[in-house]
């Protein structure tokens, strides 16, 4: 398998987590946004929207988009499980996923700050804020929704499920902005739990090939 | 089963469409987004993010997200299925989905407009433009994504799926605000097929009880 990735995309940190619980590898790919490289002609063809990540399986199939791409691993390689078996635990895992995937991430993504700067023109302040705003709208959501599902060592339950591989690299942007957790105690729990297990490890940004 | 729903919030839309496509029902209770219904502590206690939908099962539970809600759905109730059994088509329909609800939606949603609007003090103008934009980038990838997926009527091959479940409601959105779609042939081909089928006729924002 071929990965495309950011170090710092934490759609991609979501894949390379998921891989590594379950023991799988594929070939980095490094895609700097920064210099634009997701936006390449090159790059659309396997990504029409221009993003990362990008999986090429085996048998030389292209897909996007982090959830899809985990849904595929976890079909093609059902152990260890990231999704339960039982209904209710799985919809607690998939409620917590989506909400950092469609309520938070998508907000303070890239290029949704590039375009509030760039056409809005919005000051660094600004930025700073509306950061802030949909942190504290997602992860409050968040944090109610863990308290709910117990007092697991993860998100739901004893064992990394997607929720976990989409909650620490949500958490990662918030500290990289600074932003303040103190009102997330479950959440903080959870997440230095994460930290500790070495799957989440080896997909951290800081081990990337193409870190910066 | 009981959904909180607004007639025109496109999430709303996904689940009472795959709710048709099931043959289930569901007690209808409107919230109005308009009037801000959903900030209220009553829903907040349901939906800790104060959004739509919310559904509590027969058992009572209440759960958050479409995308979730829907997978529980179809864990329940599995046919007809939503989601193709082969992992590639499966793959395929979640990409498109994802692509909707992550890369498309949360930003032309009414929560960040009104952040827009309020925080920014963005002109009418403006927000015509944002909007436009991630309509273009956004179901210009779906586009090539759809054509990708062969010639089926609806978005992966002959059954509707939860592809479609996310699609018309979109397409409907940028309807309503009057985006260009003629970019998109494939895209408003099985938007239009869609439009035949009774269960996606049963779910639309017209027939819902809290119509204005």
């Amino acid at each position: 398998m071929q990965l495309y990735s950011f170090f710092n995309s934490s759609t991609s940190y979501r894949v390379r987590i998921a891989l590594a619980l379950k023991g799988l590898t594929a070939q980095y790919h490094g895609i700097n946004l920064r210099q634009g490289e997701q936006r390449s002609e090159a790059h659309r063809a396997l990504s029409p929207i221009g993003g990362v990540p990008v999986l090429i399986d085996a048998q030389g199939n292209t897909m996007t988009q982090s959830l899809a791409i985990i849904d595929y691993l976890e079909q093609l390689h059902p152990h260890p499980r990231l999704l339960p078996q039982d209904p209710l635990q799985r919809a607690r895992v998939l409620e917590i996923a989506n909400l950092i995937a469609c309520d938070v991430h998508p907000l303070n993504n890239l290029r949704t700050l590039c375009y509030l700067n760039e056409t809005f023109e919005i000051s660094a302040e600004q930025q700073g804020a509306w950061y802030a705003h949909w942190i504290r709208e997602g992860l409050g959501a968040v944090e109610v929704l863990l308290q709910r599902c117990g007092s697991g060592r993860f998100c739901v339950g004893e064992e990394p499920t997607l929720a976990d591989c989409c909650l620490v690299p949500q958490v990662a942007n918030a500290r990289r902005m600074n932003c303040d957790l103190s009102a997330y105690p479950r959440l903080w729990q959870v997440y230095l739990h994460c930290l500790e297990h070495p799957a989440f490890r080896a997909a951290a940004p800081e081990r990337q090939p193409d870190v910066l």
